[in-house]
């Protein structure tokens, strides 16, 4: 097989798809979705079948179970699957939508409307219902997308697909709207990410490594986090119910995800006790505790955090604590060792709440909660792709509104420059 | 001269800059803006006697007198400069603006805090007066900028850069807000443009060439347009009044901007004659004309174009002319050939107005108005740091908004997620 060849060929027939997409209706991408919602529910039984082959191949290739957990479609995700595509058909519609329409002294009209941004390349890694998550948020947000999903998973995406193309053709629409890379060769990667005149934009989702690596060789714009080291800084004037609240359920509610807390800083003018009494928490729990030189001093079962330990990504029962100076202290740790993700203050104090909020160069900033509402759903977006910490174009939970881009539009009569 | 190091230390101060400028209110940046103003005025003669140096070697290096001329600072662009420093400080700051700050089922407040996207870096070709223009929106909008403009104004660029400096230290802000490398050692593009570490995006002007090279190996987000292949399309409803002003307008307003018009389309339903008149006033503007088989057979005095006059961007007094079926077959045409810049129909007829709006894939998509329009001034941006034709993050005249990039914010009350 021609790789190369071949990953033209799905870029050409994604960039005719788009060219169709950009004016489609919003009924009939909500007809789209839902066929698809009913054909998946159909096929329940074929969807398992297929996804059996993978999980044979993954035992018998001695994967992981975790990550064979991840790999299985079960009755439960496969119904998980089938009603997020009927929210997703349920969320407003943002292309089309034109804004700021407003008379320049020339006389022209001028505003902005929103557009999808076209092709989009989704690389992901195991899970097969990112198949689905993925497909539904770009047919709603009229693009085009090109999915290339983990090879080990590959039976699985091929009849989700297979699923997703009935649905389509259900609503009118090219099946090309959503395709499935189906080779599992490597170099298919490659190419989806350096073919910038079929591909307007890369989300990749999975570990560090993938990320960095495509990151580093894509040639078309990506849309990414590549760490979640998220801080909580409990200020002086904290609610200390609040703080235990906060700094416990940052850290403890899941370990694995990246709006999780990582390193928790302490006011060093708070009471010994209020560290002490967090420690007592966070051991109930079991997570693992590592400090700075003072944090140790008072709570005697910290181990010393070394220097690596502030920019790391721990995704494990395991925090790191410093006490700083003061608020200017905590800011300039957040800024320097974070990852521009997710950083919170607790205070009761106006002013500090303001300049955290100004200071604090994240993606999500926040007073008084937990990082763990840095999320699509908590935020309203209905539905997310991904969390982006870069500061251009999406910044944060990245939804339906982030796939789309403004244009100007123009209305005259007639009018010249003069 | 260490490039690698030097630039480093460039980027470093960059980088502490932009954290302190994250915070600076708003009358503050007005101050250094207004300051600078003040100062190149004072400093006017030194100016002209800096730049008479770089004049001197342009023209003992053989520069062509086009360019020399835009080289030169002139006491009528000195003025000008001036007067864009006033006209900045007295925009909107779009900086700390929260919008859609709103209450979740759980809770929570959530909303989008508009801030500085850090470190801009531009880079551009001979005029000086780009200095400010670049500066004075990367200040008001409370980014630090690196600027590197062409090795021959070396001395104009860094005389400039010593009237910013004075301006920023009036205001209390320190001088490496704005810094102008120093050295005309091509390596230092190459190290401004990948050392994402320090720089946010970065914005080239200047020639295609310098465009492409700077696309092709920046490792930092960069908002460019390589062409400006523009079309206007007379549909069979046109108003041949609106017509005429505006095809004739769009051509032969200005010749040299990427806003100009390169490609007429003209509906195969209209009269001949409409297209004879329209020869008639290019004529008279001294126009060439080259045109598809059809145009030819019109237009006695018309070459025959080649495929490749379709994808040129002429930026001089040549016109290429299509006849099309319909618009369907326009609108095609433009997304295929054009550059998606600036695409302009001529109609009366409300149903293709709106598909063309919402079909044609262009950063500025026009009814009835000339494509010499699209330009920051023109919608009101207040100023332009340049033209984008990507489709990510800004698209259109980037102005102030362009530089600026949305955070989240989240207020709670002690809230945890459940």
């Amino acid at each position: 097989m021609d790789i190369k060849a071949y990953m033209v060929e799905v870029g050409v027939a994604a960039r005719q798809a788009a060219s169709i997409m950009a004016s489609v209706s919003t009924g009939l991408k909500n007809k789209a979705l839902l066929a698809t919602a009913d054909i998946l529910n159909e096929q329940r039984n074929n969807l398992m079948l297929e996804n059996e082959k993978d999980l044979e191949q993954a035992r018998q290739n001695g994967l992981e179970p975790a990550m064979v957990d991840r790999l299985a479609l079960t009755p439960d995700r496969i119904a998980t699957m089938i009603e997020g595509l009927r929210q997703v058909a349920g969320l407003d519609d943002p292309t089309g939508i034109i804004n700021d329409l407003k008379y320049m002294p020339s006389g022209i009209q001028v505003g902005k409307m929103r557009v999808p941004l076209g092709v989009i390349g989704i690389i992901y890694e195991s899970r097969p219902n990112v198949t689905v998550e993925a497909a539904s948020l770009c047919i709603k947000s009229g693009n085009a997308t090109i999915l290339r999903g983990g090879s080990e998973a590959i039976h699985s995406n091929k009849a989700i697909a297979g699923c997703i193309a009935i649905g389509l053709e259900d609503a009118g629409l090219p099946s090309a709207v959503v395709q499935v890379v189906s080779t599992t060769d490597r170099a298919a990667v490659g190419e989806l990410i350096t073919m910038s005149e079929y591909v307007d934009v890369i989300v990749p989702r999975g570990g560090k490594g993938l990320i960095e690596r495509i990151s580093r060789d894509a040639k078309v714009a990506v849309i990414k986090h590549l760490d979640g080291i998220c801080h909580v800084f409990i200020d002086r004037d904290a609610d200390i119910q609040k703080a235990n609240d906060i700094a416990l359920n940052s850290k403890t509610h899941r370990y694995g995800t990246c709006n999780t807390m990582e390193t928790l800083l302490v006011d060093a003018a708070l009471d010994e006790q209020v560290l002490l009494d967090l420690a007592v928490l966070y051991r109930e729990k079991g997570v693992e505790l590592r400090g700075c030189e003072r944090t140790c001093a008072i709570l005697s079962n910290a181990q010393a955090a070394t220097d690596e330990d502030w920019s790391t990504e721990y995704l494990a029962p395991i925090l790191s604590i410093k006490i700083v100076e003061d608020m200017e202290e905590a800011i300039g740790h957040i800024n320097q060792y974070g990852s521009h993700h997710t950083d919170a203050i607790i205070t009761e104090n106006y002013t500090k709440g303001r300049l955290f909020l100004t200071k604090v160069d994240s993606s999500s900033v926040m007073i008084n909660a937990s990082t763990r509402f840095a999320d699509g759903f908590e935020y309203g977006l209905g539905a997310e792709i991904g969390i982006s910490t870069d500061k251009i174009h999406a910044r944060g939970p990245v939804g339906l509104l982030g796939l789309t881009s403004e244009k100007y539009i123009v209305l005259g009569d007639g009018h010249v420059r003069q």
